[in-house]
């Protein structure tokens, strides 16, 4: 299907539905589909549960007051448009809405885990609320680009624990300033799980190169010029993406 | 030089300098200097004039109520940290601040020149206050990424006009949503001017994909999903300086 083809609107929706269910619908998206895009009943509309699956529903009732509507479901596809190689974006909380930016649209180039990492120069923290705001950027971002698969919004971790991880990854790689190689010699492409290792603003600690080098973490260039992290984090998932021809 | 060892501290000065000269600052930047990175007489700074030199200077002066300050040059050297591929990014102008993301972005990576296109399908206008706080947005994305030449924000064009300079590149490429075609597969890599072309929010015309292909641009895909505009940008940037070993 070509992509200027695909509905520019779909709605999500958490759970898992079955043709000929009906649904309600009370929160935000509710909001969206009565009030911004103001349809009526008798309009289709799309749906996704965010784990691969498109629905159509037509609206069966809409109670403006409430703002709620019914949606009954007429049809169930498993649609996903995400990459086949796996990433894990591992990467430092940054400052200002500079991790919103960052996850926007690693979400849109269709990343799988999303992991906020405490490395040793990183500043900004992820409160509570910070990670509730993130959830929503994600599902936001899934829509606007159409896709099926919701990424996970991962608790933060400290480097420490990431690393104990590596093991269940096929790739483990890491954008790193003083690195002079390219991307593509260091990819060995024989798996598809790929956990990409984004550094805080100050730059990655000495030691933090050297025990995930002795872990099993290739490092790799982006370029000769220094790029602000959000930045280093699409420029690497868009390289990635391309060395596996997703792109 | 290893880029952790570049300094990240870089004032802009649109202006040649030779050594020994003495030059006074008197605007935004003085108030960084002074106050927001309290430097003092006899501190040494670096500043760059964007068109491919760093210069290393000694504050000589302070005038605190007026803001200002006077600098001699010590030393004078053509550091390009651009790429060597020359890049015009021809976008459509877009909704909110996603013009300025994109740009500041595209600066990051080391375009040569901004061309704001108006399409069909473009929304977002240009004013001259806009133009203003562009390159203002480039020169901030300069500093941030210690490049040394300042790319040129041009006025915006209308895309029938575009089009008539598309002989002075050496490849004219454009990212369709609806194109399958990998980037390396269009790529002659014969000359290393570029131009980039990167549509609105809407979508290309069908028309204007007819007559950009007519004149010899090259239609490639950014992959399956659908991308924001300003992420398709910094997405395409980034394919084409790994295409060209910048990356």
């Amino acid at each position: 299907m070509k992509k200027s083809f695909i509905s520019w609107e779909i709605y999500y929706y958490p759970y898992k539905l079955e043709t000929g269910e009906m649904i309600t619908i009370d929160n935000e998206e509710a909001h969206h589909i009565i009030r911004v895009m103001r349809h009526k009943v008798g309009d289709k509309i799309k749906l996704t549960d965010g784990r691969g699956f498109e629905y159509e529903g037509i609206i069966k009732k809409i109670f403006y007051k409430e703002k709620k509507l019914t949606i009954e479901i007429l049809k169930k596809e498993f649609l996903p448009r995400e990459p086949n190689v796996e990433i894990t974006l591992a990467s430092s909380p940054l400052k200002g809405e500079n991790t919103e930016i960052m996850l926007s649209k690693a979400v849109e180039l269709g990343i799988r885990i999303f992991q906020p990492v405490y490395f040793k120069n990183t500043v900004a923290k992820i409160s509570e609320n910070k990670l509730k705001r993130l959830v929503k950027v994600a599902v936001s971002s899934l829509k606007t680009c159409a896709g099926t698969i919701l990424p996970q919004v991962a608790k933060p971790l400290f480097f420490q624990d990431l690393i104990k991880g590596f093991s269940s990854y096929d790739e483990v790689l890491l954008a790193y300033e003083d690195s002079e190689t390219k991307l593509s010699t260091v990819l060995n492409k024989k798996g598809n799980k790929i956990l990409l290792i984004i550094g805080p603003e100050g730059g990655f600690a000495e030691e933090e190169i050297k025990i995930a080098t002795q872990k099993g973490a290739k490092l790799f260039s982006l370029g000769k010029r220094r790029l602000r992290s959000e930045t280093a984090a699409i420029v690497a998932l868009s390289l990635i993406l391309y060395e596996f021809n997703n792109i």
